[in-house]
């Protein structure tokens, strides 16, 4: 009975199959983010992959749907494979109300989905790392962040000349355009987002159209042109954008006493899309620009009162794994994606039993081992060992070795001896 | 400005919240399973968390589409949240091809998701162990995943009491239903399964209704009865079904030698439902059989060739979080899921950049620290120093020590001292 070829499915777009040499380069990634953040003494969490739409919706409006994996479940709820991780932390903190003690620090390691149009560094599903720290106001909170995103960095390989956090303030931005009397604030942030991209002659057309007079639009050119604190201090005129300035001065401050003066620079040009950033914004890039954003967060107050709670501050990012694997790829700071295993039991007669008693001593003394699964010449035996990465191998019935002893090979010395498991166990750890 | 209050969105029904309490415990079940796997010489792979809706009713058939998420994206393809990972472990395996090295050994950590009615051990999102050894018709594959779940199940501290192993053979119930002559065996499969929840009156009934004879349902209950490898043997006749009996001989008798006799048993009660099982069949239960299946799994030898692939053999199972939390909860094996931390970092004089600066130190030694993130009182640094599990607190700016020096403080002893970070680092170590 020969049943018809089938064609067989293919991968979704936008996703991707890790086979276990990505699996290893990805869970290099995983690792360190995790240890980078248990190390700063956050705590990891997590939600459901997917969440109420309205959750997104009450976030961002509905414009948001379009780039969403939403759908109508069994049960006529309508739901959204979740595209980030705030909301559903917002929604955390909502529930648990006062019974959470503030401030803490959580960490997630979310799966995400956007449905957007696959390209060079962005994908319809990925990995982001997020840090965020709930219920302060205090600017040390950030510093707290921006230290971790530095020290984690650090953590992969790269160095201070290798990337570069650029901080802003929504608050400083927000006094400003207040100060030169601009009408509608919440237009112009759109604007500013775009006007590295759109150009100066763009730039200045949008800010007429958002009602800006020429002197304000070139007042405010001026201002986003500024490269440092003293530019800003030289500008700036109301004591509301004193304020906000000086908070960004105190940021630069603590990281420079933590060690990171060298990582984070003022750069206006940040201003981030999402409507719900209240105070500092900061992005991290590879130091030419050369590609998308690794991180990018800031301090968001007003969310969880927009969610449906009470007023809740918080502070936060996500760090996203496309760029920045292609930056460690760029750097050659990507391990080598071989399978490694301590030991692989062979045999002379194709002792199987023998095979898996040997098998288990070593595993019970914390090994990883493996094995032929079939009946086996030795010389395919050692291929397998070798293609598995093994270091040692136990041969079960070398004939060389006295009663309770075993002969043993290191594969990359080819060094030869026998010995019971206790001291075989003892060579291969040192 | 007041926004309307709106109703804070809800957890999507069947799914979990982890906060850091359950994370801890998660995290304890991900890094035990992992743990095990790697020990056993198995490779980590992943897949996307969506597949084209047709690998899983290329497999399962249409009717499976009742129990998944499924939906049309804005590309119009028809997609589903993956409800298990054999489906997309095939696809990766004909992908491949030849290319892949045989057999090969491979893990998972897959989050799935089932359309069905949440209830107790059951629930519509949730995690799965998969093992899989792919490229082989070796009985030796069966006995590496059986002994790999007696040993990770060792690992999370239960005993050989706590649970057993049933093994079943697809290929022995399919020689013996031949053997008694019976018509279509297809029929009669989903019967059996459903056996022991049925009753003695409703089985035989349901065996007539699939053609067999009062004699033949006689011999098949009979058969099914059988406690043992002998009892078998006392009933079996053609030389298929003593073949396959010798198959779970050899696989029981490798076992023992691998040390887990005491940990699995015969149960021609396993039948499990799935279609495409073809060999050794097997569940993992608590011994008093009181919850859900632990974990369960066989021999598919014709998946790949089902989804459009060349046949390639393969054997693995599933082990679920959720039935797994439960026993281990039972037993009290369960971790404290309290937040350890190495060192709080406090000052008497709210020296926030001196904090952070020592915070930087002792981060780079390799501990957890965490700090205040505002100014507060030694009495509120100290509370949360003890909220955040801390071992030790170092203060920044003790008078009691020496230039160069820091006051710090065992939280478990109340034991003081001052020290250089390199010998307070020295003394945390111990």
């Amino acid at each position: 009975m020969s049943t018809p070829k089938i064609q067989p499915p293919q991968l979704p777009k936008g996703t991707r199959d890790f086979y276990p040499e990505s699996m290893r380069v990805q869970n290099f990634i995983f690792d360190t983010w995790r240890r980078a953040a248990l190390r700063f003494g956050y705590e990891e969490y997590e939600g459901p992959m997917f969440e109420h739409l309205e959750l997104y919706t009450g976030k961002s409006g509905d414009e948001i749907v379009s780039q969403l994996y939403d759908f109508t479940d069994k049960g006529d709820r309508r739901i959204a494979l979740r595209p980030e991780m705030t909301p559903t932390l917002a929604r955390l903190v909502i529930q648990k109300g006062n019974s959470l003690k503030k401030p803490f620090k959580w960490f997630s390691l979310p799966r995400l989905f956007r449905y957007e149009r696959a390209q060079k560094g962005r994908l319809r599903e990925f990995f982001q790392l997020n840090l965020d720290i709930i219920g302060t106001d205090s600017i040390f909170a950030e510093a707290d962040l921006l230290a971790a995103i530095a020290s984690m960095l650090f953590d992969f390989g790269l160095k201070a000349e290798d990337f570069v956090i650029g901080v802003s303030s929504r608050k400083l931005l927000n006094t400003y355009l207040q100060e030169i009397g601009t009408p509608d604030a919440s237009k112009v942030y759109p604007i500013l987002d775009r006007r590295l991209k759109i150009g100066k002659e763009s730039f200045e057309m949008e800010l007429a159209a958002a009602g800006l007079s020429k002197e304000q639009s070139e007042k405010l050119d001026q201002f986003m042109n500024c490269k440092s604190v003293n530019d800003v201090d030289a500008i700036i005129q109301s004591e509301a954008s004193k304020e906000a300035l000086a908070e960004i001065q105190r940021l630069f401050g603590t990281l420079k006493a933590a060690g990171y003066a060298d990582c984070v620079t003022l750069d206006l040009s940040v201003v981030r899309g999402l409507a719900y950033y209240t105070g500092i914004v900061f992005e991290v890039f590879d130091k030419g620009k050369s590609m998308r954003a690794i991180a990018g967060g800031g301090r968001y107050d007003s969310l969880c009162e927009k969610l449906g709670g009470s007023r809740v501050p918080g502070v936060g990012f996500g760090m996203g794994d496309v760029v920045l694997a292609d930056l460690l790829n760029d750097h050659g700071l990507l391990p080598d994606p071989k399978q490694i295993l301590d030991v692989y039991v062979a045999s002379f007669t194709n002792d199987m039993d023998q095979i898996f008693k040997v098998a288990s001593i070593f595993r019970a003394k914390g090994f990883s081992v493996s094995h032929p699964l079939a009946e086996a010449k030795l010389g395919k035996q050692m291929e397998q060992a070798n293609n598995q990465g093994a270091k040692w191998v136990v041969y079960v019935d070398g004939d060389k070795a006295p009663e309770g002893q075993f002969e043993f090979k290191n594969l990359a010395t080819g060094e030869l001896g026998t010995g019971t498991p206790e001291t075989i166990a003892k060579i291969i750890s040192q």
